[in-house]
């Protein structure tokens, strides 16, 4: 079969090429009529990524598309003289190879082919882009062939996109009808705000749709292969992909290379913003998002995975542990000119723990990990699942794909390591994999190799066909406008919107030090309990002395002491909320034993949440069947609004224990569709609720906390109701947003068997000094008038709020 | 040292024995005064346990006590005549062993001292038993004791139990001051009933503090140690000893031989009443129960073991997975003197699934399996904790002791398998466990020896310096009054409650047969997923033809047809309510898309249970957080009241999905702490908030039942309110109690989009044929009044309720 070409610039030239390349190259596809020339301008042209992957994947898609209708130019450049410009250009093209099918001979002659159609350019000012349109569109006008469009491959650093973005879009678009494509590298940006203010800037030029992001980690093959596996084998997967099925997602990407020599970038950087934020968040959103009904629909695919990611939980400091190879600060201080006393806190290491809050991978840990300095070279996505059966007979009868108590794991094996290329592993206890016959084929054996715990044998094992390199898929896929192996505005800020807490929150975290290598023993090993995260193995002997060595908070016992004359607990916040959800927990049981049940008064804002997350894990003993709670106070929001304390309290503790429905008590805020309306009588409602369970309107606990301005529950200072008289339950205003409130009054509270009060954070530290020496004066410190009449005031304060 | 012994009948021998028995048997115990006399009476004595335990039990009982102040006396006892009865219990005496360190002739003098103490007597009469009492009482007259107590030892058949209680009550009990203990061996009835009726007539003779009931299991060493492990590694298991830590519990018993020569007894017990409802179960309860703080303290361990069977979630059909070896039948047809057509359904192997519902265990599979003509001989508890840890290193760089990705586990090793003696082994990447050193010692290593996928050498491994048999210690634990290691009558009830219902539902289930041996293969693998059990591998083809080869539900298709014009599903239940919880989620994703949420009405009852459950597993799309729940009707009482429909909705479905609280609409028929009272006007209120809520009160979806006399919803034949009129939620009366009911209107209903009527089970069979062919009379048939004005109406029958 005939194919016919068309080149640019030779259009003569084809016709002796048509054959040779049908065979070798181009599969003999069916020729098609001319579809438009397309201009591929690839700006920082003789940069280090552009050798080593960006030209030759440029190389590859001229092999791959040319016969199928479209022209093309390749536009090298830089902001080098042409002169040095085209020596360097064309030794780069000189050292371009050709697919290992091709023979010398031919790929000499396709070489020269490519060369013909590249050129180098000086790109610098707005006229030198003008300059480039209007050849673009002489070549193009000359050759008698309608433009399709331009690509502008941005392999330059970030703080040269503006300029470079203004010049396009002002002077170097093509005409109406052809498209408009900017290939853009990361980093995009360095937190939240970077990114947003980058991609604002970037938007004020481009349509998000021109726009393509690269994380060439989406041109991988075992990347790019998780969708499509995932497609074609539904029938398997249905019932296997989610939290009763699999057990843990290990998501890794290991080095044995260090950062010698780039520290100055990753210095900037480390490995979070390095690795996990992009190349290992990507892949846990293949792996975790819903399957679009189709998965070739680039928009589907695109929202499914912004969808993962809202569903993802918020991470914390305890979400990580971080660590540092130890020759890094020295090649810091080498390389930037730092002084001796330097010392880097820039992980080059990281174990981050991710959960998904929705129905299908509640529970489930998605473990990502990434450093410099490691063992062994290796990435690998893998999906390990429960084992849900018990055999029978003992286990020297098991065989491999019989036993469905040998593992059973599916491993997208992104490269390196000991298997050395990529490859789909499914064990074959689990089920017989489908994958593409033309590009995956099945794995030769190899004896020995042991894979995640088992023989190779184990695994159905697929590899590609072709090995191929990440840029060329890409560069391929933005040819074909395939979107979705790109990081989409959205899909970026939602990325960074999950990690920059976390950044944060590690800015000033000291490193674990490790030697590098396997010298590392079982030093980053690390263990998940509930959401936390932490070294398998206590801090070693410091190798090197690390910075900030300040007293840790197991340095400090939980002190105890008196303030205005009631018993204080103080500690670290760690050791307070444990000590204070112990005391609540010592305090249920007893109610219980002796009543049947536990009244407890709950506060809203966010020291309490981290309470209720406590109370939520580990407190077995404690006896939520028979506990009420109640609310101290409520903003006059409905109840499912995020302002509303009861919100905190269904997210972080309701749904976690089993609470009896009707051992819930929200106060009435909401009721005949309106909020706080006195005539609706919710705070009358609420007192006779408590008056009709709570003994006395005796609560066993009231839990409350300290604002600034010393008002307590929602009793704020000069409160004209709550401070005292017979109301039990009161509507206040508040100085701040939303103003409505409802809240316990003062003397309801002061009824209570216990009140426990819990101020945390240094912003508390005036107020809290301020109330130590105030005496009753609840008109002007609501927080004074908190006075048991014959029950236990006990204060919760952190170090912060009471030391300063 | 000296010890004085107190030998009957002999005590001017006693000098000459002191100083060697202080040195070879009783470590040189103090001498305490004397405590008295004590009666063993072993009826039975000539039986085969007796033979093979309890004699030597008694002797070593002999040995142990003898020294320190009491003294003894033996009755063999059975229904042969005395001279008989003399002549078989000489033998058996003369075949007794002293422990391994006494010398040949020291142990024959210590049997003949034990020969002299113990007497064969025929008892059969009351008179006999009379007669014993008094030669007791001569006897400690005679010898200037005091008596101190009788131990009645019955090893018989349990239909001889009631008369020998009966006589011992009125003819054999010591006089006032001294105790009596009747010991009492399985099986303890047949199911709860049958337990019950043999417990209410044994408590008719005896007090609860009198009866010992043995299982020989809690004198199983490695059983016996569980709560003292427990108790001395307290602070090593304290965190892990839940549900965030245990991955599974495995408790096993697994026979090689099977059960030829005692299938008349066999056949009416079967795997589970012989081995699950009582060893597996007590050591469930041990390993489950909450540890009291005093293990010591029996009547603690005993609470504490009773709360433990208290949370054991019930067990159903779908718990077990059960077969039979392949002789079986035959043995039965020939020891039995059945008909060659006679295939037995006793099952000799069975897995159970059992889940304790208390925040410790929730979600922890606790695998039960037990069975005879399998692989190996061995039984072992294994606690396996969940792999919280991810390894940064390579596998090759794990060592055993560090690694925390490596297995943990603890195992009870109660005997035989391939380590042959009991044992408690603890994975060293665990902790180094506690244990007593005087009867516990390090397992040496044995090379090349793998238990549960490790090396012997990656366990801390502790085997019983002195292993001995299970009756010795309990017999010694009679004699001290050590009721913890029996089980009390609460106790066997609570085991019964708990198993009976699986026994009942099992009770025609054919058992998978399978050969035997290792050629049992994979066969005998099974798999869990929720509560739901089954085996690995489908069903192979029939070893032989197994009996009552009725259709399978899966022979079957969901049928679809018209009644009462409209569209009728009806199919086996299973399908049944996965097509109408397929159904519903259908619904409701469309609803949320349409309209942005979802308003479902839910019946009570048990159908809807199912459902429920189903509902709460597996359908991971449903749009919980976007759905209304309401109420179809409501009995009037409180909502914690086990008989209210909302308790059925929370228990089964709430708990297991997240819907958010003010989402979740139950009836107000407890208003102002009363129940439905008009002038409260729930119904009322109940109507305003449908109104507030639902568009045009147009539910997306009603589920309603039907009753054996027509009624749907709560709204009953002749109901004055709620078959028609403008009230959209009305008060009803039920002719079966609670009389008083909330309910949604007719009128109400048929405004809903779809309807949904669930109708299951044989008792609806007639009604369904009645209401297929009356009109619209909804006076005389409320279900025949549901017909939405512009929605539509399902039929979901299950066959049985459809066909009959």
């Amino acid at each position: 079969m005939l194919a016919e070409l068309y080149f640019t610039r030779h259009p003569g030239f084809w016709k002796m090429l048509t054959v040779a390349m049908c065979m070798a190259l181009l599969g003999c596809l069916q020729a098609q009529e001319p579809q438009g020339h397309v201009s591929i301008i690839l700006l920082g042209a003789t940069g280090d990524l552009a050798k080593k992957y960006l030209w030759q994947g440029l190389f590859q898609l001229y092999l791959d598309e040319a016969g199928k209708g479209h022209s093309f130019s390749f536009h090298g450049a830089a902001l080098t003289t042409t002169k040095q410009g085209q020596e360097l250009l064309a030794k780069i093209l000189e050292s371009l190879s050709c697919p290992k099918d091709v023979a010398p001979g031919r790929c000499a002659e396709l070489k020269a082919q490519f060369q013909r159609l590249s050129q180098y350019r000086q790109l610098k000012t707005t006229e030198d882009y003008l300059a480039l349109s209007k050849d673009i569109e002489a070549l193009v006008q000359k050759e008698g062939l309608r433009e399709a469009g331009r690509v502008f491959y941005f392999s330059v650093p970030p703080f040269a996109y503006a300029d470079i973005a203004r010049s396009i879009n002002s002077s170097c678009r093509p005409g109406p009808g052809a498209w408009l494509r900017v290939v853009l590298e990361k980093p995009f940006g360095h937190d939240y705000l970077s990114a947003q203010q980058l991609a604002t800037e970037l938007g004020s030029f481009f349509q998000e749709e021109e726009m393509y992001r690269v994380d060439h980690y989406l041109g991988k093959q075992a990347v790019a292969q998780i969708l499509p596996f995932r497609d074609q084998n539904r029938k398997a997967l249905d019932g296997l992909w989610n939290r009763h099925h699999v057990e843990r997602v290990e998501i890794v990407m290991k080095e044995t290379v260090d950062a010698e020599g780039r520290t100055s970038f990753y210095e900037e950087y480390g490995v979070i913003r390095d690795v996990l934020q992009n190349h290992l968040t990507e892949i846990l959103s293949l792996v975790a998002m819903e399957l679009p009904y189709n998965v070739s629909s680039s928009e589907a695919v695109l929202q499914h995975k912004l969808q993962a990611f809202q569903a993802l939980r918020g991470l914390r400091k305890g979400s990580a542990v971080v660590g540092q190879y130890q020759a890094y600060s020295e090649q810091v201080r080498r390389e930037l000119h730092k002084p001796p006393s330097f010392h880097s806190l820039t992980p080059t290491f990281a174990g981050i723990l991710v959960h998904m809050d929705n129905l299908r991978w509640e529970g489930v840990p998605f473990i990502l990990m990434s450093g410099k300095a490691l063992d062994e070279r290796v990435g690998y996505v893998r999906i390990l699942f429960k084992n849900r059966a018990y055999c029978a007979q003992s286990e020297k009868h098991w065989v491999a794909d019989q036993s469905q108590c040998l593992p059973q794991q599916v491993v997208f094996y992104i490269g390196h390591g000991e298997l050395g290329s990529p490859a789909v592993l499914v064990s074959r206890n689990l089920f017989r994999p489908s994958l593409p016959s033309q590009s995956w084929k099945e794995l030769e054996g190899r004896p020995g190799l042991r894979l995640f715990g088992r023989p190779l044998s184990d695994y159905y094992a697929y590899c590609p066909v072709r090995e191929q390199d990440a840029y060329s898929i890409l560069i391929s896929h933005i040819f074909h406008g395939r979107k979705d192996s790109f990081i989409t505005t959205e899909n970026l800020l939602a990325s960074w919107v999950f990690w920059t807490p976390l950044l944060d929150s590690l800015a000033h975290e000291v490193p674990r030090l490790y030697p590098g290598g396997a010298e590392n023993g079982h030093l980053l090993d690390f263990e998940f309990s509930g959401s936390q995260l932490a070294f398998s193995q206590r801090q070693p002997e410091q190798l090197v002395p690390g910075p900030g060595s300040s007293p840790m908070p197991s340095d400090f016992q939980v002190l105890t002491a008196m303030y205005r004359e009631s018993p204080l607990v103080s500690a670290w916040p760690e050791e307070l909320i444990a000590k204070l959800a112990s005391d609540i927990e010592a305090t249920a049981v007893r109610a219980v034993r002796r009543f049947g049940q536990f009244h407890l008064a709950l506060s809203g804002g966010s020291s309490p949440i981290v309470l209720f997350q406590q109370l939520a894990m580990g407190h077995y003993g404690f006896p939520w069947a028979h506990t009420h709670l109640w609310l101290v106070d409520e903003r006059c929001v409905p109840l499912w609004d995020p302002e509303s304390n009861f919100q905190g309290l269904q997210t972080h503790l309701l749904q976690h224990v089993r609470v009896p429905y009707y051992n819930v008590h929200p106060m009435p805020v909401h009721l005949h569709q309106r909020l706080c309306a006195e005539e609706d009588q919710g705070a009358r409602a609420y007192a006779d609720e408590i008056s009709a369970l709570v003994t006395n309107g005796s609560f066993d606990m009231v839990l409350l906390g300290m604002g600034t301005d010393g008002h307590t529950a929602s009793l704020f200072p000069q409160s004209p109701t709550g401070l005292d008289g017979e109301q039990l339950v009161v509507l206040t205003e508040s100085p701040s947003r939303p103003h409505q409130r409802m809240s316990l009054s003062l003397p309801l509270i002061n009824r209570a068997r216990k009140v426990a009060v819990l101020v945390m954070g240094r912003l508390k530290r005036e107020i809290t000094m301020l109330v130590s020496r105030v005496g009753h004066e609840p008109k002007k410190w609501p927080i004074s008038g908190v006075l048991p009449a014959s029950g236990q005031l006990v204060w919760y304060m952190d170090y912060e709020a009471f030391l300063g």
